[in-house]
């Protein structure tokens, strides 16, 4: 099931990454695990082998993205000595499954976002990841936008008390990909494969923002969905949209603040808008992942007549990651977040630190979504994650 | 207690105009009578009374602001024959006392919003506007932002179809002057003075953008409020704040379609800021009070490649109002709304045709405010507006 | 001639007004005068006399703008003891003609800009004013966009020293009315009406703004001027465009700053667009005549991570003019500048003060003007205005 | 002088590529090769030898960026079979020699911006590149921004007739590293080193741009420069500074466009702002790099109404270059233009078809900025660059 390409041999002092999954997140991670030696002073990586279902195509893939060997059987890099990492790509369903598998094997594990399909298959994983750490072994889920330079750095103006208490939180991750009645079904849109729709695929980088950004837990939460469009052309007709298309909340925190979540894959002319708005005592911010390099700062500590939001170009050498890549002014796109992000995990691996966001970060998350589906079937009622 | 100006009969042949309020708003109307004329082909009005509670200063706006004559006793306008129109800008408590009185004495009415502190206020109100109706006599209230160009623009874009079927509405009332926990206590903050908080203030206008722009009634509200600073520094020491400093909910419309809606007094930075988006089936609209002479426009019907939101200068002749006022390119600002809202009012009069809004649409937003926190007494559970 | 109003009769103690124009500027002028008691504490004004060419429209418009009188005869106003202020909003060419006998007549004149159409009669203009300035006779040029409180906060700014030393200075006015080639000819388009094109009517302001906001001399002027389409369809056929449709030069002040100045009537999409930014060794600065309640701000103080532009929404209560105006975050219109402007023309009538801008002010103005003529008429090489 | 790397092997049937230079530009140079595989179905290339200087330096870059080897002698490059394609990012006075003798040697040569330090060196480079192009070998100067989606957009928009006949164009490159008056002398501030300060660096791309889009030759220049600060702090005390920190320009195109150009390093706050606007007889474009994924688009032919700049985000597959990364919504950063760069040449070598930007357009850009510094040297006298 193997096939060699020419660099097979794994390179000695070096950690042998494993990726399942060839297609978005795949090409993705394959270009984090590529690039990622070139800009950080981590420890060394080898890209090993790229895992998938399709003998050719992942062969094509592993070529064409750098990897040293293919494999169509995901268990094989379970038992090799030279894959150190396993950087879990695959669809939702099989997240507990590999993840479990690989770090009973001793094997570090990145699992992308979101954690799990379930409540329940998350914490089996948490429970793995746990016993897995005991023996030094990391895990980490892959939450990218922790990674943008300027969410790091509202996250450390946030600390630093730069916008004082925070009251007022206001996330919304906006996008358009259905709004046409006549877009076609697909496995995104049924409940079987998906788990949800806009909730588990947007909600869940939104819930994870306020968990990173605060480090407030979430005590209560009031929710709705909808589901705009019920029927979709499918390839034998019209079928049923068994997912939600938008979702709203409203989250209570543990500290006294209110956090309003609105998610859509309805917005019609919003291709990828995570907004996020911070109001404090001292101060507050503002983020759009349409213009993921900047981040705006309202200092109310800034004399009456000079006050409003700084528009701040987040692409100083002083910026969160900004000086393992390119002098001040030049941009950075989606894309180097997950070079970033395999950065922070090497350094996790190598130091024995903590991982942000941890397998438990990810269980918190989903207990939220969790919970807004519940609301959402009491008509809006509050109630409590868990 | 009338102090007689130099001017101080009648014109003939002129509509004798008369307001009770000179403080913020009794100044904005004030502008908007003296003038109307200037700018619009309406009947020609008399800026005749001023009505306040103190005579001095109610003289003295009266000789600033352009008023024939003040008076401090509101009952003396009911019975001159030379007074046609009464606008009403006295606290909400007052209106509906006052509004009742007018309309029974034949004088046309137009009341400053919201409508009034309660619904069964509004209902007063709207029984005898219905009565005057049928003597011909008119009513209004003062919503000021329909007036917007930018808006107008949207409705009518919205209702010729250029967004087609509507399915998603977020609408939020942004300000910031509570954020800093010393702010003092005020009138604004107690039940018993303002009704509620933000609800009441922002969430209105809110509210009746949602009825103006889409036509569709809303049939259920889930919703919280919240007050993050409940104790302020009053006269004598310590007070508690007996309102909310901000609000949210999900309201799902007749049509299915779902609108959120978020007003606060402690969204730092935010100095007065309505937003509002639109998303349907064939475009998309979005709108901020911050810059109030641009609309947004999303027309889905662009080839993909360049699609995009189109910023719209509302400055055309050929946009809503604009002809009025000044070639293309030159702006307005907030208080021209006032002046075109005087004009509607008079056109209304002369032609006898149906108001906008009407004192049945204040009612309609009064009902969705209290939903709002019959809701948020119910832990969020959805209810209908009654 | 004299067409009386109902209200003729002077009012005792106050400034009456006369305005020479009644379309567009003579519209906007009126605005001013009918509000400006209305806001600001000046000396109390009666709009007396409207003056104009053709009877039945300037009587029309008398009785809309709120003038007690109306007249097709400017020596009138000369004569009158009760007319205290001419402002002459005539086409340019009667500039010097009117405002010196103003003057002479012992009236405080305010004449629209750009003050005259050449240097030579802005030289008799200022001559006459000197000479009635003596006798305590004012007179000022109305560039209006000094009172936009962006600017006038923008020049405070910079006098406090809030953005060090001014190296460089981008001002454009874009506007894009001909930019259709089929665009009719108009007296616009000929030199001996317009005396130039985009040069006197957007480069004036331009000019004007750099001198207002650094009062630093030109030293020397390099330009060109361009005219895009050189025949236009007239009344009898296609017609020779006599004037400029854009004009560009870079402009080194006396104290070694450089500014750039670009001005258009092509630069489609840009309705009403000027633009300044002013770079300095400690901050900039940014402004766009389409956003007009905003200004920019860059501190170079603030801590690197920190940095970049401001936005301030320019309507606190501690803001230029603003307190005139309404609470903290209701917007301005175009309009606004000229109420604030009478109100400052009134303050220097009643104080005694310096205008701003004076005669010598506009003369300056027009010297940079013919300068950018006479260096693109030597293919760009540098001259000194004179 | 080679330090062989593990996998020092040629591969077989792959482009062998050397880089000289592991600075800046080398390092964005080596991810475009250590990437375009990845993203574009060119002909796969190995990324072979890494030239520079210092020896140890260049070996550790060599290994983060993915060389096989490093050599610290760029001959060595020219004489191996397995290097077909060398890139030249060594500083601009060794462009000449270097590309000269790598076209001799008849590898294909990709040189970073501009061409060179002087048009009589970029004549030699064009006569080396003409010859070698007459033997199959390719030859492309690196001007990167070529590569950026909304520009590649706005091109196509252009020539597709979308914005009708382009009369005016702006194009601006600020930046500001240099506003401090205590920064540092460096190379880039001396004549003898640099060749010229923001003319060189910054206007080359200007000047670039106005080619690539536009395709309409540069008939006549008018312009000046200036450097503000005119001494600073050196290894040894006070130096003078011998390049300038600004420069200014008005370009008359063949067509009779007219383009406007300014670059500075002294525009606060500006970190990398290259911005360009065009206006034409049916529409308009605006473009900043500090926004790289948008580019805003006026459409003249849509109803008046609803006129105003499109915001596109250029991130759908059918936006050039966009199909090759992630799916819709997904934003690229600066680097990636890098790689796109790579691909385009690879297909040129593998396709036979011409380069862009050629030699030949690298010269005509270096004579445009002569020109500039021509005309500045005669007081702003317009001439015609040669």
């Amino acid at each position: 099931m193997t096939t060699p390409a020419p660099a097979a041999a794994a390179v000695p002092g070096t950690l042998g990454v494993a990726v399942v999954g060839y297609s978005f997140m795949g090409k993705a991670h394959s270009n984090a695990w590529r690039n990622v030696n070139a800009f950080y002073p981590t420890p060394r990586v080898t890209q090993q082998l790229l895992v998938g279902r399709d003998a050719t195509q992942v062969d094509d893939a592993a070529a064409r993205f750098g990897w040293a060997e293919s494999s169509t059987d995901w268990r094989e890099m379970l038992e090799r000595d030279d894959i150190h990492i396993v950087d879990i790509c695959a669809p939702g369903h099989l997240h507990a499954e590999l993840a479990i598998a690989a770090l009973e094997a001793d094997k570090h594990v990145i699992v992308e976002k979101p954690l799990a399909n379930s409540v329940a298959e998350a914490e089996l994983m948490v429970a793995a990841a746990v016993a897995a750490r005991s023996r030094g072994v990391q895990s980490m889920v892959g939450f990218n936008y922790r990674r943008l330079p300027a969410l790091a750095l509202a996250r450390t103006l946030i600390s630093d008390g730069r916008v004082g208490d925070v009251r007022q939180i206001r996330v919304s991750y906006l996008q358009d990909w259905l709004a046409d009645e006549r877009a076609a079904m697909s496995w995104r849109l049924r409940k079987a494969s998906a788990g949800s729709g806009a909730l588990g695929d947007l909600a869940s980088h939104a819930v994870d923002q306020v968990a990173f950004l605060l480090g407030d837990p979430v005590a209560s939460v009031s929710g709705t969905v909808n589901t705009f469009v019920t029927e979709r052309p499918g390839p034998a007709g019209l079928e049923q949209v068994t997912v939600d298309d938008a979702a709203w909340a409203t989250l209570r925190l543990a500290s006294g603040a209110v956090a309003s979540l609105e998610v859509s894959r309805f917005a019609t002319g919003r291709k990828n808008s995570l907004q996020i708005e911070i109001y404090g005592s001292r101060g507050g911010l503002r983020f759009d992942l349409e213009h993921l390099n900047e981040l705006q700062y309202f200092d109310s500590g800034t004399p009456a007549e000079l006050q409003g939001y700084s528009k701040i170009l987040v692409t100083e050498p002083s910026h969160p990651y900004l000086g393992a890549w390119w002098p001040a002014g030049h941009t950075l796109g989606w894309d180097h977040t997950f070079t970033s992000q395999a950065a922070d995990f090497l350094t996790a691996i190598d130091s024995g630190t903590p991982t942000s966001p941890s397998f438990e970060d990810g269980l918190a998350t989903q207990r939220v979504l969790a919970a807004v589906e519940a609301s959402a079937a009491q008509a809006g009622t509050a109630v409590a994650p868990a």
